[in-house]
């Protein structure tokens, strides 16, 4: 189908949507979540648990997950309610995979968002603990009582939820990035890593983002796959590429910390001009993918591709 | 309401079921839970995660939890799929948070089961994923695609799995444990910890069970929840008083690990008989639940309660 034919068919595609404001759109889906989220993490738990759960996901953080879930539903008219807990349950499986990640067994890192780690704040233990427990809130988010999100909904959500933080989903890519260290991977090797590793949460957000309308059509599911993907390699290529040109202040994190581990990375592995090359391949097969997905306003996750390969930190 | 009016009401109580053969119902739910998790844990997961998570699951755990998601369920006239699911999710919760607690930075021991711990097995980073994985794999059990469980009950079973996981749960218990090392607590403030730390999940259990139908009564739900408290206060003190009396060898855990660890438990605040007799009031407790159930068979139920307290490892 060529684009003239699904103009044709649908008045209303982006060339025909208004144009979006998108700094004003994040600020507002930012605010929303950043409310919701200091209202729902660590409140009724044990005090220093519950402090260590909300210095974990509270000011920090880039939100990319949550923005994504925000933009596919809105993109195929999802339900609000379902979209807000989505978003922030996305954004405790980040968070938990970051303190867990973080912790001296894993990378031992000390900086983390500007900020010392958990495990740095709190003590090894809480740090492990507040990681379960935000696991368990992120499930816990997505299945109110009542009537707010059909039990359906809730179902298929936590369904992708679940696929996407497990074994074979972010748990299991962290695994293989665990076996990795100090072996030469093949590009095919790297690539499946990364996949599970970071792709899939970040495909996760988009899909649970398209679950919060039940009747989104396999063509825009299709669609919303493979910008997912395409989205999910970019976001790491451009990591890789960071990790390298920038400094530890600008990052929020240690800068440099792959090649002094010596983990293998795309640039590593492609250098780093055929990486920025690869970038921006993958960013335009978003937009492609979003072009076919026959929705009639994908701006915003258009904007978020771009964000997320033009981003420095 | 007493006994007679139930029994009037009720003429297929207990005194009217079938005597049930505990030993051979308990053998025929434990080779079919056996059975799941081997075909559910860690098949798809990448090597070296899926082999940890495994072994942290299979050949051993007297899978306590499972076999009082189906006593309930039986008792409820359950669903069997739903049964299934839920006591393999329950169990996979407890077997992560063994692997979790066993950790350096918990309560670093190296003996489980009568095998070497998961860290000591596969290391801290492996052991660390592989609870992880688990977590995320309860949830997953619990919400297969198609018809096999309604997704009302998928929901209302992930909802009730969260909440006895979570920061409110055996999560948020295990932060007090941690906090009260070394402190001298009140029976109230101990009592509170164990609600959380391995009470809630016991409750859980039953809970998840009860929810295998839809249509549980009120009356049943209200029995069966002060059936699952007093079961996990028994089988707390029952714990402690094993960790004094028993040897390692009969554990299969290091035993005498409290009082080298200077935490507070049962026999610490009471006494070894007073906590003795205390474990045998709580049985009789749980019995008396479930002869306010308004259920007609609680036989398996009641052994279940009678094999909490009547352990010796």
């Amino acid at each position: 189908m060529n684009e003239s034919m699904i103009a044709e068919q649908q008045p209303s595609l982006n060339m025909g949507a208004t144009a979006l404001d998108f700094p004003s759109w994040m600020t507002e889906r930012l605010a929303r979540t950043e409310e919701a989220l200091s209202r729902w993490v660590g409140v009724c738990a044990p005090a220093g648990l519950g402090e260590a759960m909300r210095y974990a996901v509270l000011d920090g953080g880039k939100r990319l997950r949550p923005l994504l879930v925000w933009a596919a539903s809105e993109a195929v008219g999802g339900q609000g309610a379902a979209t807000l807990r989505a978003g922030c349950a996305v954004e405790l499986i980040h968070a938990y995979s970051l303190v867990h990640d973080d912790m001296p067994c894993m990378d031992n890192d000390v900086l983390r968002r500007g900020k010392p780690t958990v495990h740095v704040q709190f003590g090894e233990s809480s740090a492990l603990l507040a990681g379960d427990a935000l696991q368990a809130l992120a499930f816990e988010l997505l299945l109110p009582e009542g009537e707010e999100v059909p039990c359906s909904m809730q179902a298929r959500l936590c369904r992708l939820l679940g696929a996407a933080a497990g074994s074979q989903g972010m748990a299991g890519g962290q695994a293989i990035d665990l076996a990795s260290v100090g072996k030469q991977l093949t590009e095919a090797q790297l690539r499946e890593m990364h996949r599970l590793k970071t792709g899939a949460l970040l495909l996760g957000s988009v899909l649970m983002g398209a679950a919060c309308n039940a009747r989104t059509e396999a063509q825009a599911l299709e669609a919303l796959t493979e910008y997912g993907q395409a989205l999910g390699v970019a976001f790491q290529v451009v990591d890789d590429i960071l990790d390298v040109v920038a400094d530890s202040a600008t990052l929020g994190k240690t800068a440099g910390k792959d090649a002094a581990n010596d983990k293998p990375t795309y640039v590593s592995l492609l250098g780093l001009e055929r990486a920025r090359a690869h970038a921006e391949e993958l960013r335009l097969q978003a937009h492609a993918a979003l072009a076919r997905s026959g929705l009639p306003d994908t701006q915003a996750l258009a904007a978020l591709a771009d964000m997320v390969v033009q981003r420095t930190h």
